[in-house]
């Protein structure tokens, strides 16, 4: 089991390896061949950041028995897509739009397992599926349910600045089936589930998204959100547990 | 009035700017500070690729009355997101996946006026929305029309791989709302229109969506498609034109 962090420290941005509260600094990304060096930090003396830069997201939606409410179990994963530009780091501000605080959009979280692809891959079969992936991490799907529902697509609702939280760390060798998930606001609860409640599985989502699109290293896939989410308003924190990876804490702010 | 491409000569991917059928290499790309070289080729000496690598690509439904039959014009511009795996080059095959030919899907070509980001901005107003960008290239918004209309989001619909040709040069210091545009497939003219009957123009798209969505510099946006477009089957060539940029060709072929 690996730890990976991407982190920037006296003004640099570096990737490392987590061994309890020290990271040790790697001569290359994760995704690439790296090896470990012996200049280190302590956590508290690094600003983590997203743990990848991926060159899509793609999220699943409606992919929690207990999200469904009303509505009928998809017949296939159901995937869309959300921009790296509203990637966010940990820490970092969720900023709620402007329009949307003057049009009272409901802004949610959701708490997501994320996986980070490790290599370039089309066609990859349930059976390969783990092997194309680098590791897992906690993703928040910052969603505005106004405009989810009133828009053409999924645009702003998903994926206006900052609305797609992922960290802290990836971590590898979990298995991505059965892992505990916790959305919590301001300490509250409001979000509970394990990943063997996904309707479609990890290896079934990588099968399926692979028969049209490309994955590239580095790619993100949310895996869709459990339960009934809660509200956000500026001053709020937003947290995203997962068994194994850690905490992923996000202010809300209104935008300035 | 300049003209850029990117392409490939010598086993060498390169930037560089097309006078006559004569294109001069680049020091960088149109986004960075270049200069320009006396190293030239003949364009029938390259393959040319898309123009640029975007970041992401933006795309507007519905922002043409002339392709929303019974539907209602829309009240705000109507983004939706093409993954920048879809990117295909001039000339690249066009591939309908194994899965559309099964579930007999029908493909159509889009062919829409597509605007390059010069460079990273956020909240630009109509009146700076030209200083934003970099110039014009085509681009064919392919759609797999009964997955757009039966998946929850449009993924595959719109951004399997090699559905978002674009091509062949960026040509700056046009007027992007008046300028002829037609798709053709073999040869017979299946989309006919000008961008002077763009619902939402230009300006406004831009201020629009800047304002939630930070645009970087070669991010692409794809302004929206007039008329009904016409079928694409393997073997059929598809081509979009616009005035003062050239053609953008395709072949389209079948998953093997």
């Amino acid at each position: 089991m690996t730890k990976f962090a991407r982190y920037e420290a006296h003004g640099e941005i570096a990737y490392g390896v987590v061994e309890g509260d020290v990271v040790k600094q790697l001569t290359a990304s994760p995704l690439e061949d790296y090896e470990v060096t012996d200049h280190t930090h302590t956590l508290s003396e690094v600003r983590l950041l997203a743990p990848v830069v991926p060159g899509k997201i793609v999220a699943i939606g409606l992919n929690y028995k207990s999200h469904l409410g009303d509505r009928t179990p998809p017949a296939v994963p159901e995937p869309f897509l959300k921009t790296t530009s509203s990637l966010a780091d940990p820490g970092q501000d969720i900023v709620i739009p402007r329009e949307a605080l003057e049009e009272n959009i409901t802004i949610q979280e959701e708490g997501e397992l994320s996986l980070v692809i490790a290599k370039r891959c089309k066609r990859v079969s349930r059976d390969d599926a783990m092997n194309v992936i680098l590791g897992l991490t906690c993703g928040n799907d910052v969603s505005a349910r106004q405009w989810q529902r009133g828009d053409l697509q999924w645009w702003r609702a998903k994926s206006s600045d900052t609305f797609s939280p992922i960290g802290p760390f990836i971590v590898t060798d979990l298995d991505p089936g059965n892992l505990d998930l916790v959305a919590r606001v301001n300490g509250k609860v409001e979000q509970e589930s394990n990943t063997s409640d996904l309707l479609y599985d990890v290896p079934t989502i990588i099968e399926f998204v692979t028969k049209m699109m490309t994955l590239e290293a580095g790619d993100v896939i949310m895996t869709g959100t459990p339960g009934e989410p809660g509200n956000l308003h500026p001053g709020d924190t937003v947290e995203i547990e997962i068994e194994g990876i850690g905490v992923l804490s996000n202010p809300v702010v209104a935008e300035a």
